[in-house]
């Protein structure tokens, strides 16, 4: 369905070529100071058209908020905002009439619903992130101002040029093989800012690979062909005890969320697949104390989440993108009656997502946050109230923490 | 929460070591024949002490039915099911009273709930996974009965040894590089059967990299260390228009699904991250008419998807796990208050957990397709009782599909 | 919050006076031929300031219609729709600054929220029901050309002035009592069209009470007091097998419904509190065999629903609408300090809301049963799959219906 | 479905005849101290054979704790309980194989699933309602240790024989018609405690009014035939602020937990259906200044909610049941196929269930009492980490409250 969150729940509305796309955002903590423009900034950077690498649609992408506001303060009912659709060119799609574009949603939407949107893929279209983008935009808010949570995605791989992550060659099977990340890129994750990401085209802050990545695009792009990539987010300052064991692990339900972003084909958190390659020896995350008392983890392996509960730790995940199913060169493909043919794309299309993939990622992901704090939040608050316990040794009991 | 699920839901219960854990089974289709012999099937391959390669205690694992069906027949109403805890041996886990063990869910869990469960980390055990399997195999059962659904699982990876999937090396920039998946992958995706998978005690059906995963797995057991490893899972017969997008696409809900799954740390579909590595024009899955005279699509690099919505093309995806948390080595690591220390685990433990967890993944995946296609039901039957569209052009509408 | 239902789920925002109030209707089924025009017949029956009797304010009420549909049809997708807020009028409210209203919900949202809409009470106001009405009409329609279903809701009370229902007594404590609703009653139940029910102003049909209903209404206005009502509602040609045991029986999710409107206080189905007077013998529902060879009942005192699903009788229930909280004469009351005052409203305000809540009563009914027959046809597709049940003797089975 | 709740969810399972039925409840605090004897209270009030007024069978209803706890400790995880069918006596229902009972479910059952449980209807047995009443004595556990808030239940009539209400005669048009509740019985309301409750058979703390409806339930019995009555519930020291607008209001969560009780036809709130019969100057509450400083209200006819959320002030509702269904005198009605025919139910039954029925609203009331506030718990304490609010008046904004 159109929904996700069970506290702070986002509903999105919209195709590509109706009046106007957006969502409704129930459960946004009241009090919150907020202006069209903290949401604006991120509905900016997952515009199209934002440099060469990316489509020149102007979109303008201007966001309407309808309710839930007054005077620059939630009120803690739903907010709605949308954004008009103005420049819809639904001439360009026209011979999706005869032909269902290959690796789109054309030809699954016609046979879920048994009607077609002029565009074809209905809602699996990019324009449908847009309402939330702005949602998330209002999560991080509150995450930002309330916890001081930093959420930053980027671009770690366009192509087969990837961030160096880590020496290991795939194929070395022995023990002493190195860490499943280089520390290079735990680095990174550390300390990568938002200003940083956006200081290139490609969203990529690793400057040299950032670089071949915009060539690696531009070749694609020259060739009337597309290229997949890959984004990394990274999730600072969370507390601890996030996550809903044990369908609604933390990992889980970040999972769901990248995976219900359009042109997404993989999830992978802390060492992820290559942490399915080595021994338990070398990825168990061992305990230390740190500097202000509390108990942290040596390394990270895990990023960050352990039985599917956050530990403090950073969360860090990346997520795969296909290359873009639109391309100008000609396709041999069937058209709905099966008849043999083939398919040029025509109009001026991304030849690769991933750049404004970011601020989609940070939202859905700003979403996953937001919800799962506040659940946890509901039981911390229950909990404080009960008289102590006094039938279980101290060792097996935690003092309520403050909220 | 401990629900899975919106037409067909499941709730479990329970940790190692109390009573029973179990689920309720909500929403199953009525005028089921199910016996407990159908789920006991399933049981048994997830349950520990199969072979040399898995932990030997011996947990039976008995189903016991308490409600929902009569003579043998669902009834449409709860399906509740428990399994009592036998072996529990709760001394063998004395030593977390001191310490958190390294990458285990004690420390978050008293970190979310204040209170420990004396095994730790409480629901995070695999046992928790009784239920689910029980649940799936429900599940599995009508999808097989009424669609002839088969959903088969089995292990791809231990460690650094892979079933050969691609010939590609990771550095390869060219566009003539070669295919993400190898054919003799795709061949095993489109023929491997369940007695194959269970011919091998690492549950893979290639034998000649089972053979080399198992010695893998002794090495491990061998160097009181433990190992990780890969599942892929493949869903054959699946009708179109199963996904509900936006959030609930397809694959957005089989990722919340497997990585809901005790130890997992990634999950892709498809070509999955291979796939963001290569050229549109290189993954675009172009459509044929089929034998049958339906559309189908040339190669499948989508994985069955489009849109977040199944094109009746195989399903397949990949679920990364990492090397079970506890090894017998003693490990640096320090205890709840922040002292330094070492501890090593005592008990017998699985050193690899991927054999036992294919019926998991086939679990999840079953209760994932049951619901989706349950909703998608819904939608079939309510559309084919409306008049016929009168203002859109045939090529726009599809007549209303048998059920 | 701010969404009801599972497969049919409808989301409003929007306070009174900001830009706009509205729905997002997740899940409603394609190919439906639809028009803003379908929406407006009920949006208009709803607007204030169609008779003498309700409040003139000018609200146009007109749907914008913003996604979901094409060419009058409906794709599947999130139908958004809109409604301006024209006539805002935040001045009359102003001192509400002071003053908590009485009865009102200023005082509830401060305390829930700590943040005050200008209005006050925020998304308690009457307005709020513009977005279900429209999902209603949406709802409605499907039932309409899908099953013939018909949603009709009039004034059965306005004070004390009720439609005459039964003869008994209240004190009557004899088993020879009179049944629980005249014939009379029942007959209009089973007649009644919207057409009759508008004839009057009151929107009751039954014209002498209606007359006497209109009365009272103006004595209320007059005296700058408001009065109380009811709404009865009939559901006809409901399917059997709506509503799922055990917490979302039919009547139960009625009962959610109609409770949630503004200004109700409560509901009853079928023979409701009356029933809870009478012994079992005059009670029960003796079945019959209809003339058409399936069964029936007899009588009806069950409202059409026995154990939580509907059995093909007519559905009716009556609903109770305290009077408005707005008079203009003053009030003594506190303001929030304590502070010890008189209040009187200003502005123009309805006398008594029942006439104006008939729309939004078929709306809530409507949303209610599109959603429970959602899920029963999911079911009995799922059902209709299966193989023929051979353990079970031929009486405990009925063979799959069509759908 | 069989689940009820948000953050605080009870699933319920079991038939009559099946080997037990139960609970999960998920969402409970942890660091609970609970016991089985806790929880046995309640269930031992439930239990049929209480005394002559109820039917004799035994079920013992021993609760058996699965998971969730340990040393008497909540962990936060779901808590699974059961309880043995022990006294079945299928045996006694054998005549349903061919007539579907008035008023029963049977009939409705079948048409729903397609299948019959050898008990007729299924869940819709009383039967059913005990692993609520097991979860309701957690919820009110909690709410009592935490919150001091007492929810008591008890019978306000039986047939005709009413607590003395209100002297308000139906039919008295005039504007200068008494109060809608009576003095005495918001005395009433106010002090009763469950011991006075339980004083008499009936569970009717009216001394007078008891022993008549104890000689109406006699009278019943003697003639093989049933009769109905109504449970009021009341529910002090409720925080204000509970209740989820729009669609989760209070009442409506109170109404929607109440119809889903067997046999239940009615819930009203407050005033109720005497609140529709009387003018906005008699029924506004008008707010005064408490002792404490505090806002209260002067009179009570909202019953503890305006605009869906509670005011602090006593919450206090009114559910109607129907007369059992099931009658040892004969009745002509027609068999499954139509044929006419004589039905005489055999076996022991009671006849009225209103005394069993206290706990049962008690415990739904807990059920949705706990969840509400689980909801507002979020919700303050997240606005509680805010920044205070610079851009409104102060009487706009209220600080932040105490968990």
């Amino acid at each position: 369905m159109s929904s996700y969150g069970t506290l702070f729940r986002v509903t999105t509305f919209g195709e590509s070529h109706c009046a106007s796309v957006g969502a409704i955002i129930d459960g946004c903590p009241p009090g919150l100071e907020l202006s069209a423009d903290d949401i604006q900034v991120q509905m900016d950077r997952r515009r199209p058209g934002q440099s060469d690498l990316t489509t020149p649609r102007n979109e303008k992408d201007r966001v309407l908020l309808q309710s839930g506001l007054e005077h620059g303060v939630t009120l803690g009912t739903p907010i709605a905002l949308l954004i008009r659709n103005e420049d819809q060119r639904p001439h360009d799609y026209s011979e999706t009439d005869l032909y269902p574009r290959p690796s789109h949603a054309d030809y699954t939407y016609l046979e879920k619903y048994g009607v077609k949107a002029s565009s074809g893929g209905g809602r699996s279209s990019a324009r449908e992130t847009a309402g939330r983008v702005a949602a998330g935009a209002i999560a991080e808010r509150y995450l930002k101002l309330a916890h001081g949570i930093e959420i930053i995605a980027f671009v770690s791989s366009v192509g087969k040029i990837h961030i160096p992550v880590s020496a290991a060659a795939a194929d070395d099977e022995s023990d002493d093989a190195p860490e499943p990340l280089s520390e290079e890129f735990r680095k990174l994750l550390a300390t990568v800012s938002r200003e940083e990401v956006d200081k290139h085209a490609t969203r990529c802050p690793h400057p040299e690979s950032a670089e071949r990545m915009k060539q690696r695009i531009i070749r694609a792009k020259d060739a009337a062909d597309s290229i997949g990539g890959t984004v990394t987010c990274v999730i600072r300052n969370l507390p601890s005890g996030l996550g809903e064991p044990v369908f609604d692990k933390f990992e889980a339900k970040l999972a769901h969320a990248m995976l219900s972003i359009p042109a997404t084909k993989g999830f992978e958190i802390g060492s992820g697949f290559r942490g399915a390659e080595v021994p338990g020896s070398k990825h168990n995350d061992a305990f230390v104390r740190r500097a202000d008392g509390s108990l942290g983890t040596q390394t990270n392996w895990s990023g960050g989440v352990q039985g599917g509960i956050t530990n403090r730790e950073d969360v860090y995940f990346r997520v795969a993108f296909k290359p873009p199913a639109t391309i100008s060169q000609a396709q041999a493909t069937a058209q709905y009656d099966g008849t043999a043919g083939s398919l040029a794309a025509r109009g001026r299309h991304d030849p690769c997502v991933v750049p404004r993939a970011v601020p989609i990622v940070e939202a859905m992901a700003s979403i996953v946050v937001m919800d799962l704090l506040l659940i946890q939040k509901s039981r911390q608050a229950a909990a404080s109230l009960l008289p102590p316990i006094t039938t279980l040794p101290a060792t097996m009991v935690m003092p309520p923490k403050a909220l």
